[in-house]
């Protein structure tokens, strides 16, 4: 089978062999999604070599839980040891021996199949089109932040990145009803969320709002996105930190313990609550879609994804 | 009067004009402490420039209030505007136009008087010595950690950094009765605390305890504080950020994202509490103090408080 591979000396399409774990589903996949992570990696930033890839839908071709062939599903990206206190409570998302889909040992999405354990799948109901069940790993991810910090109307939120995990991150927090503006940098990606009826801002303007908000959301990945954040924040607010940067970050502690600023990662999140959002079509995804291009263009397509303006680039094998 | 002033050439003892605002209280210091936030400021950092100093004890002298003339007195650092909405709501540590005793448009207590505000001024029982009041704005600040943080008997908490700021950390936790080890680098500071029943360990031996701690608070003011900080939590841990690092410090933000790290600054105080605690003896301060100085020799002073090994050093009028 096909498969978009991260190699010691760069990425490719390869053909490799269909995967054949009999304790594992396997998934033939319809259409995956090209993160930032996949971009990441494939500079060599996470270590990881194999298959690249965790945001898809695909559809059970064998599984240990026969009742489940046929079917279309997506999959929680994080696979735990199953043992560990963690796995036992349910939630395998700091398994501290995971493997996760495409990121840590374990091979991803951008290839004909994929396998991954029985539990980690979801039906996707009819009434979502691929091209929507497709977004829910980052769906969930924006959906997550609000696991770890409370929001009311009440709240004064700034989201700060308007690529796609800006843009996704605004909808899922929008629906909270917190006083929300989305800052970024180009005019035509802010104009998406504005058509949703979100306030936003470019950063020049956005920049004045000093000590203005209780929470800031940092989804932009630029380190110069954790220095807007505190400069926006007023003492003892919140900065939710989406994105990781590369390597180490420069930042001024002195700020944190002056104004005594929270700080929060945010990470994984779960896939129950995002499908039940993408059934009621409370989320506009078919504007964060830019192009879609076969498996075997994967090469080309993640140079796509990395230009500026596009925003998400699909693959179909 | 003699104080201890920071110039752009550096600092000295100097003679200087009584201070004479007729709305503020008038305070013969009778002991100050030195405190890093001191040592920061001598080298430039804060920008400030003008008597530094910011604990102390003292005897109220004049007073817009006359019912205090004459009593020994501590007095919270932050002097706010009595306008905006926090100064009305009793708590100028965050208002935007304070001033801050020897740290921010405010000349400070290494000097033979200063000012405060009579709202920021708390007698002090006869029962607490002047040599422990002194210690009360550094221990409001160690108590400080708890109303940003929930501390129960379950929590696993770890302190790191055996300084004065470290040891006063630890002590004040201990308190919660949470699961505590302080972590430094000095046998003999460590010992301080292990002979009050705190649990302790070097650094090398306390680096291999990755992913035990719910809580650790980075006392020490160095990154690789912070660094160890982050290794010793587990996802979903609590960083408490109580000392300030000198500018930029670089900072593994992918881990904060992926382990799901918050990390929660955390500055100054209430007096209240913390005169309680004095009354009640509950903490060594005695161990704390490692030399006293006349004020004429406080430059001497602070060049003893910058070398390893020195705990707390006081001043004397």
């Amino acid at each position: 089978m096909q498969a978009l591979r991260v190699e010691e000396k760069g990425v490719a399409v390869r053909e490799i062999e269909k995967p054949q774990r009999a304790d594992e589903a396997l998934v033939r996949v319809i259409v995956s999604g090209i993160c930032n992570t996949d971009l990441e990696i494939a500079r060599g930033y996470a270590g990881f070599q194999g298959t690249i890839g965790h945001e898809f839908v695909g559809v059970v071709e064998q599984c240990p839980d026969r009742s489940l062939v046929g079917h279309r599903v997506v999959g929680e990206i994080n696979a735990g040891c199953g043992k560990c206190a963690l796995c036992l409570a349910g939630d395998p998302r700091h398994c501290p021996t995971r493997t996760v889909l495409g990121i840590v040992g374990r091979d991803g999405a951008h290839a004909e199949y994929l396998q991954l354990p029985v539990t980690n799948l979801l039906t996707v109901s009819s009434r979502i089109p691929d091209e929507h069940a497709v977004f829910i790993e980052p769906l969930a991810a924006a959906l997550a932040i609000r696991e770890r910090i409370s929001l009311s109307k009440q709240t004064r939120l700034a989201v700060i990145g308007d690529g796609k995990l800006g843009l996704l991150c605004a909808q899922a927090l929008a629906l909270s009803g917190a006083q929300l503006l989305l800052i970024g940098k180009h005019p035509e990606k802010l104009r998406i969320a504005e058509r949703l009826g979100i306030e936003t801002a470019l950063v020049a303007p956005a920049e004045k709002r000093v000590r203005e908000f209780d929470v800031v959301v940092e989804a932009s990945g630029a380190a110069e996105g954790f220095a807007l954040a505190l400069k926006l924040l007023h003492p003892r607010g919140t900065l939710v930190l989406k994105s990781t940067f590369h390597g180490a970050t420069e930042i001024n502690t002195a700020q944190i313990v002056v104004d005594e600023i929270s700080i929060v990662g945010s990470r994984c999140g779960r896939f129950g609550p995002a499908l039940d959002l993408l059934k009621k079509g409370a989320i506009d995804l078919d504007s964060l879609i830019s192009e879609e291009y076969p498996l075997s263009k994967a090469v080309f397509a993640l140079e796509r994804a990395n230009q500026k303006g596009v925003l998400k680039v699909l693959l179909r094998p």
